[in-house]
């Protein structure tokens, strides 16, 4: 059926960040690597998460037979709930990852999933398929590449990852079994690109926490914050590390900071004595330099805990001169302004803070141009696919193979919905499939459509006008006033005259024309169409118009 | 009335980025320094500029003998059109800040105004005040800082400055006459903060004229487009000797583009031979290889020249392989992924792009920490105040002086609408006047009120329902259906089944209720809650629900 090929669909990631997806198939088995989620752009308003578009596993439902997870952020199994409610196949993932998803599908108790815990050298047989997991650092513990042993040959997944030469657990990137690896052959290299327009090679865990130990040195004084992203549990052990050694009790805060750290305490990935581990509620008891809280809230997220706190709208906290918050982040791009009104606010009320445009309070988890280099040279690949990142990231990593003496020939940039095929001396796109995004709105597993989504998008730049005609069906006369509604279209005091205009002109226009017996939507019609040009005239707006006609 | 004091008042440009506008007061004599204008963030749907409350200004208005301009970014020139027509004093700027405006003011044409150009070392006697220009780098040219004598004291304004020792038109910063200035004494220094967080020195412009050069040579056989801020017109003029060396003619496109060059042209700040400009129409007369298109469109603008390109809908362009693409230009905060949206489109189309990620393409217009600090050290104030930055840069701008030796106490970090009597030995916040944003929205001069806000955001996020219910006032019966739309609430495929619901819902919970009599606004409270609390329950929103209630 695959004439002997390995067939590769992406369904997300590619051309994008985010929503991370790809299924490799051959003869009637498939196996998917990761299933994540993206945040929607403010195009889109009113969606609360996107996810890839899985038409072409449901089509193949029963070929697939494992849904294996590099790592656990959002990016790459935030999509579970949604896939398996409709995929029945058995999860494999780190132990950080698999708790981490199950502490994200106990919002979903329908859907049930069988999750399988893998380590590092593990090599799990499926079907035609021996899946060998290798350790890799990444800003999440518990991050994994992986090597597809098939029958067209050796076929690495790198995950996300960096080349960590002082990793927090002690465990560096399994550069070595890499090198082996490419020794022995691989056929095909799929490597992650978000930092490949990067230079040089991202900076080291530990330095990040040898900057926030000169901070806690400095500040002995002060409140100490520390907004993070939750599942940077190394990040997190290093903050929990620096509590310890100053003498603080610790208080976390905000929804996932809380889950995630229960988690890692609870599977060991985190270790801190719990005893000085404080509840937010109770940090009065306590004198400032007897404190560190551990925030959510790092990207300026509107509900998040820090961003409730800058805006003096956090139970129990109130932010003031002897306090020092530290944003050991950076901004996600499009998350700029959101982060700098947090920073700006906390400033206002009188606060110190520490970003990392002042300090090396944060390092990437993603590998930069040489660390990619090294990932090209340990494996050698014969042919290769940037993965992970939009359009200008998988252009320029292609472009960085080629310097690397690859041949233009043995590279394909994938796209979203794009099948490549493999065979042991060749690659060649074989096909589409339907992928994309799917959107989800409010609670719950449902699809959104894009008319409401373009109606969402009128209503907010223009409003809305409802208008409301009784017309005598004998004699064809307007009955009554016209009853007319705006909302985000005049302003409060131009309202009372612009209704009583329009509801003149409505008359006089409809006045002119023999309505008896006229259909309600030609009617209509015209009403739409006078009310719209009157607006334009008075406004420059064009909101959208619902006119009703009611017939008495 | 002043007591011998001098009042600064702050109505934008501190606090926030951009709509720059400074009063300076004693006795019954103002003098405003620039008027500029915002771009709105996404949070304010449908708004199209924000412009500065000049309340203060109006109910003052016989005071203001002046309004001088720094120079001609948007941000210092843009709210001129709305401050001059309400507040009737000559302008006073250089020659290309005027060309600028005079540009701009061609939109409104009702608005009259007297403009007088002044040069570098200019001085301007204004009732007790004596205005010095003072030659300064910018990204534009023409720009200039002011020491305002005063009879507390001299002040220096230094506008938006950068000391670039390379300057394009060969006359740098006036270091000297600020360091004269400040051996003769300066009372208080005014000084801009954008760029305060970044270590170092800003890069020189013409370091970014020789990676454009090293860009040309090597690209011969591409048709090149460049990307850039209009308004740079040194950076203009590089681009251009660039098309001369390397034989391209130059195409314009972009309304921006087309207008400044123009203004450059005719005024003598942009020299070239005019036989080389082509018209953008003309360009399929030329090889690739004999074209540089100059384009509006680097920070990703939805309807800009080089956005319309990359979306394959600028006619008579098509971008392809033999195109490489400059973005000679950084995003500015809060555009990163509308740039990256363009980038990456424009390499789906095959062709080649270069953006500051990868080169040294652009330089920034603002001093970075050590040009701020030999400011600071040439003028040696008595009294500072940071300006044109956010609270962030503010403060750290704050911190910059103290550590230059600065007493904390001669310090003051504006806010809006703050004002401060300055006196020959002292400087103190004296009162707040009103100030903040003014909505422009729609064309023509007008406000917004934060309702219309309010509604737009709330459609845009939750959509809208429409239910009208006709009720026999004698038996309190609801006659016939209830009608009802909804926009930006229902997915298509489940709208019919959620009307006729939504339909029995209210039936059935008004005949619960006796309404014989009952005021149209009960019912109507009635039926909003009903509905709402159905749809909330159905999809987890909250839309805004209009109820109309006919009696019949």
């Amino acid at each position: 059926m695959n004439n002997n090929k390995l067939k590769i669909t992406f369904l997300g990631g590619v051309g994008e960040i985010g929503k991370n997806m790809t299924a490799f198939e051959y003869d009637n088995e498939i196996i998917v690597v990761d299933a994540g989620l993206t945040f929607p752009d403010d195009d889109l308003p009113g969606i609360d998460v996107v996810v890839p578009d899985i038409s072409y596993l449901v089509a193949n439902k029963d070929k697939v037979k494992a849904i294996i997870l590099t790592h656990g952020h959002e990016d790459h199994i935030g999509g579970l709930p949604f896939v398996l409610d409709q995929i029945k196949a058995p999860i494999y993932g780190s132990r950080l990852t698999l708790a981490l998803v199950e502490n994200k599908m106990k919002e979903y108790p329908k859907v049930q999933y069988k999750a399988i815990t893998v380590k590092p050298k593990n090599v799990l047989k499926i079907g035609p398929f021996a899946v060998e997991f290798i350790k890799v650092s990444h800003s999440i513990a518990g991050s994994l590449a992986l090597c597809i042993s098939t029958p067209v040959g050796n076929v690495i997944h790198t995950g996300d990852f960096k080349i960590d030469f002082e990793p927090i657990d002690g465990v560096m990137t399994d550069l070595q079994r890499f090198g082996e690896l490419g020794k022995k052959g691989v056929n095909l290299l799929l490597c992650e690109s978000t930092n490949v327009c990067r230079k040089g090679y991202s900076m080291s865990e530990k330095s990040v926490g040898r900057a926030l130990e000169e901070i806690f040195e400095k500040h002995t004084k002060n409140r100490i914050f520390v907004a993070t992203f939750a599942s940077n549990i190394h990040r997190l052990q290093q903050i929990l590390n620096l509590a310890e050694k100053f003498g603080r009790k610790v208080a976390f805060t905000g929804r996932s900071m809380i889950n995630i750290s229960e988690v890692g305490l609870k599977i060991g990935e985190i270790s801190f004595d719990k005893k000085n581990l404080i509840d937010i509620d109770k940090i009065d008891k306590y004198a400032d330099n007897e404190l560190l809280i551990v925030t959510t809230g790092s990207q300026g997220e509107p509900m998040s805990a820090l961003t409730r706190m800058a805006a003096g709208d956090f139970k129990g906290i109130k932010i003031g001169e002897n306090d020092l918050i530290v944003m050991s982040s950076s901004p996600i791009p499009g998350n700029e302004k959101g982060v700098y009104n947090v920073i700006n606010a906390l400033y206002q009320k009188g606060a110190d803070v520490i970003y990392d445009e002042l300090s090396d309070v944060h390092a990437s988890g993603h590998a930069c141009q040489e660390e990619i280099k090294i990932m090209h040279s340990l494996c050698k690949p014969k042919f290769f696919m940037p993965i992970h990142g939009e359009y200008r990231h998988l252009r320029m990593h292609k472009q960085l193979a080629m310097d690397l003496g690859m041949d233009e020939r043995n590279i394909i940039l994938p796209t979203l919905g794009m099948q490549v095929e493999l065979s042991p001396n060749g690659m060649r796109k074989s096909g589409v499939v339907t992928a994309g995004q799917r959107l989800i709105d409010g609670y719950g597993i449902g699809d959104m459509d894009s008319n409401v989504l373009r109606e969402r998008k009128q209503l907010a730049e223009d409003g809305i006008c409802v208008v409301i005609v009784n017309i005598n069906n004998v004699s064809g006369n307007v009955s009554g006033d016209p009853f007319i509604i705006t909302r985000g279209v005049v302003y409060q005091d131009e309202a009372e005259a612009f209704v009583q205009d329009a509801k003149n002109m409505i008359i006089a226009s409809l006045k002119e024309q023999d309505l008896r017996g006229a259909e309600p939507s030609v009617i209509k019609n015209t009403i739409r169409r006078n009310v719209s040009n009157f607006i334009f005239k008075r406004t420059k707006r064009r909101p959208m118009i619902l006119a009703i006609v009611l017939l008495d």
